[in-house]
């Protein structure tokens, strides 16, 4: 029989734990090709819930949904080399069809530049059919060559680094948004306006906490002229994660892919072809993983109640063998209603009346999964005309009152969707450290926090900060050339920039590198 | 530059007439790897409202949405043989990954059968873990190997036997369920409560009808108990198409993947492993190809106001260069009113206000996009406090006095989407005909019919009428062994039989074989 609870504590094996909570939440399932996973009606579902509020809200910004073949030709993915380079390790190829081979292998989209941007050239003649805004909900393939089990199992604190559900699987599912705007400025606004829709679907939706800024050149999108990026933070192991991002292509594609207009503001018979200027932006299956990282603990899951499909469950408590049929019969009468009037007032709501087990397994069972208020219904609580209420968040256990079930109940809801992120929140930020000198960089990462400097924006300062943050690599990672690396990396320059101490251009210096610094960075370890 | 209008008959060159209608209202464009295509917003738009509707009445039915992945091993994928009898001659395979190639190739579903019951068996332990009832929104894969070209352009009427856009694509979308039953009595209530619902996207959301009924043994779903089915019919060539089909498998697949319970009825310790009872059930992207070749007209698509992103657009008319400043001003504000009104009560509207081109560009432009309602708006009709409403549909021209549009409006467009069902179901039901003597049913099929005869329900039976109702193939099709045929297939016995004459059992012969029929069957040539 499978188990039914989590024997691992969070803080101590958190790679066992995560799986624990996957799996036995009912989540999840690995699956008999590794680096894909099956993901079960319990995330799925949250998946629908961010896919309704962001196509709904994208919809308002005038973008369309679209869906593009998931095919793609060698000779069109190959078209634009520095974007090429970045994902060429990781394609999947289509060799053969039934018993026949193919004439060329077809690729599989590892995201999908390449296969629209084609079609952006056959459609925009002229600035009036800009701007162009295109999204499609579907799956891409990224084929990671690392081997899953080693780092999950042997390096812990780097467990994630090879596939790992929701973080990093071989094939995910994502929505890819694609633009093409007249002007830089226009395409400037959207990549911001879809960071911040980012932003809401992890703090508003999933209530975990981001920080908001802009790549550095190194770390920006294959091929783009700059990358915006919200970056997550996992307590436990003190690393970052990359939530979402929202690129500006600039014209590099366009000039690739012959993306062209007449410029419209020259109107004598004189105007030049001038190349569109392009965005593109995604949000990948990711986001469940790291909600259920930072809500989980050591009962399993804990759903936010925005995102969760069952958000009170009601079981009949206070019931044994000896008890009167009357008394049954009575608590059974008052579930019914409490079930009627919560759903009436648009409440995810079921009861548990399962008669082969005892309320404490049903407890147990409900907390494993994360529903974020449990009623408990008995004898006693009908007569006085109430029923307790349980947070799954903070187990704090309230009575009440029938009669004014259908207001506190959603104001408990909305209580514990606030509270959860505000209490990530709080731990995000004192795990951000303003760090002045080189030699506290080291040891405020290894406890685990995130370090926020004053940054010369170099390559060259990038990676020798890289190699002097690294710890010595264990024999396993040193036998794998694709072992990440220990070092700290740039997350983000954030767009709010601490204001104490400011950064004076031209006496600030990089802690890292003595040059002059441009604007604090944030480095961290990250998954 | 692209061509603005459509230039062929769709009763003279349906196929070309197909594509041109397709292409040029935007819905689709034809991609460098044959058999895959694009998915414009304007069509995909008609998916999206078919998931809504969908998904929300199966989730009333208890159906949960998951996601399995698109991979399959070789090992699995063949578990089933007669299943995969059915599919190994489209399936494509994966085989190399970056620039390594892969230990063994893996598949990429056709289906997902083989992909989701080992956990069907796996998480189904006792009679409490039933019904399961899963479903996933996904990409397929079929590898079709006959050339598309060569059938739509040398063998007109077998036009879209090859890949053709929506009917029969390499890649498409759709819906497919999974469920298990204790019973057979409950998996045959879930078949029927499905197709109906199918019935329902078809005939209510697309307003095209279907004949619903029971496979015949031979084209039953490889592997499975029945298949139920909706048929549809393509009047301008008199051929059938198979709109969407819903299976209940038997134990086929709980013996093969093990899917088994103890018996609940056996209470006393003796109870033995039974195999639960299985459905599947799947609608895909070939509706909306089934939609435009029901309402096409010479000018372009016709859409259903139910799944039309736009129902109406408004026009500024009857303003010329000449025109007073005065009276363009009155227009265009009168215009904004007429917007928000409409909005206001739900209607998806936009006015189409390009100062670039004529009233008459814009109503072609729009009408070949299938816009169901057109308001007209110019001086003359803000003095007279109404607007002009065209119809889509049949070109009905009226005016709507400015104090009723937001009754008159939405009753319109309830009017059109009741009439486009009305007039495409009464010329279906005018193209089935009885026939009770052989002599007649070939000579029916070759004026456009479907013919419903008395039948003996056998193979043998079945595979004659195909060859004896084949016309002398073309030399094309001779050439290709793979090509259609031409005979009539069984299409569905009707779960409406007609009732004069009635069958007489022992008395009433199968119309082809002279054997004693059992019921009518629906016969024609299809798609």
């Amino acid at each position: 029989m499978s188990k039914t609870g989590i024997e691992v504590q969070k803080e101590k094996d958190f790679s066992t734990w995560y799986q624990q909570v996957l799996t036995r939440s009912d989540m999840l399932e690995y699956y008999d090709i590794s680096g894909c996973y099956v993901i079960r009606p319990l995330a799925y579902n949250i998946w629908q819930e961010i896919e309704k509020f962001f196509d709904a809200e994208i919809k308002k910004l005038g973008v369309e949904d679209a869906y593009f073949p998931m095919f793609v030709s060698q000779r069109v993915l190959e078209k634009e080399k520095a974007h090429i380079e970045g994902f060429a390790p990781e394609v999947a190829w289509v060799t053969k069809a039934g018993s026949s081979n193919l004439e060329e292998p077809i690729a599989i989209r590892p995201t999908s530049e390449t296969v629209m941007y084609p079609y952006f050239a056959k459609w925009i003649r002229s600035h009036r059919d800009l701007p162009l805004k295109l999204n499609q909900w579907c799956n891409v393939v990224r084929w990671e060559f690392k081997n899953p089990r080693k780092y999950l199992y042997i390096v812990l604190e780097i467990a994630f680094c090879g596939c790992a559900p929701f973080l990093r699987t071989r094939e995910f599912l994502w929505q890819e948004g694609h633009t093409a705007h007249l002007t830089k400025e226009e395409a400037d606004v959207e990549v911001r306006q879809i960071l911040e829709l980012y932003r809401q679907v992890y703090e508003d939706l999933l209530a975990v906490p981001v920080i908001k800024g802009v790549k550095s050149e190194k770390e920006k999108f294959a091929g783009g002229l700059y990358t915006t990026t919200i970056e997550g933070f996992i307590p436990t192991t003190g690393r970052g994660i990359q939530a979402a991002t929202s690129h500006c292509l600039g014209q590099n594609f366009s000039k690739m892919f012959d993306i062209v207009i007449e410029d419209p503001s020259v109107t004598d018979g004189t105007a030049k072809k001038i190349n569109v200027w392009q965005n593109s932006w995604g949000l990948t299956t990711r986001t469940i993983g790291v909600m259920v990282m930072t809500h989980g603990d050591n009962r399993g899951l804990v759903l936010p109640p925005r995102v969760a499909n069952l958000q009170v469950v009601v079981i009949p408590c206070g019931l044994t063998a000896k008890s009167k049929e009357q008394d049954r019969k009575k608590v059974e009468d008052k579930i019914q209603e409490v079930l009627t009037e919560l759903k009436a007032v648009g409440i995810k709501v079921k009861a548990d009346l399962r008669d082969n087990y005892t309320p404490a397994y049903k407890f147990n069972h409900w907390e494993l999964r994360g529903t974020p208020v449990r009623l408990e219904i008995g004898p006693r609580d009908v007569s006085s005309n109430q029923v307790m209420g349980i947070r799954r968040d903070t187990f704090e256990k309230k009575p009440i009152p029938l009669s004014e079930l259908t207001t506190r109940v959603p104001e408990l809801l909305d209580t514990i969707q606030r509270e959860m992120f505000e209490r990530a929140k709080k731990t995000y930020d004192e795990h951000v450290k303003i760090v002045l000198k080189w030699d506290d960089f080291v040891p405020m990462l290894d406890a685990k926090n995130f370090v926020l400097i004053p940054w010369c924006e170099t390559g060259q300062c990038e990676d020798q900060i890289k190699e002097n943050s690294a710890r010595k690599a264990t024999q396993d990672e040193a036998e794998d050339e694709r072992a990440p690396s220990m070092g700290a990396k740039s997350l983000c320059i954030p767009f709010d920039q601490p204001k104490n101490p400011p950064i004076v251009a031209g006496e600030t210096k990089c802690v890292a590198c003595g040059n002059d610094a441009k604007r604090y960075c944030l480095f961290g370890r990250s998954y």
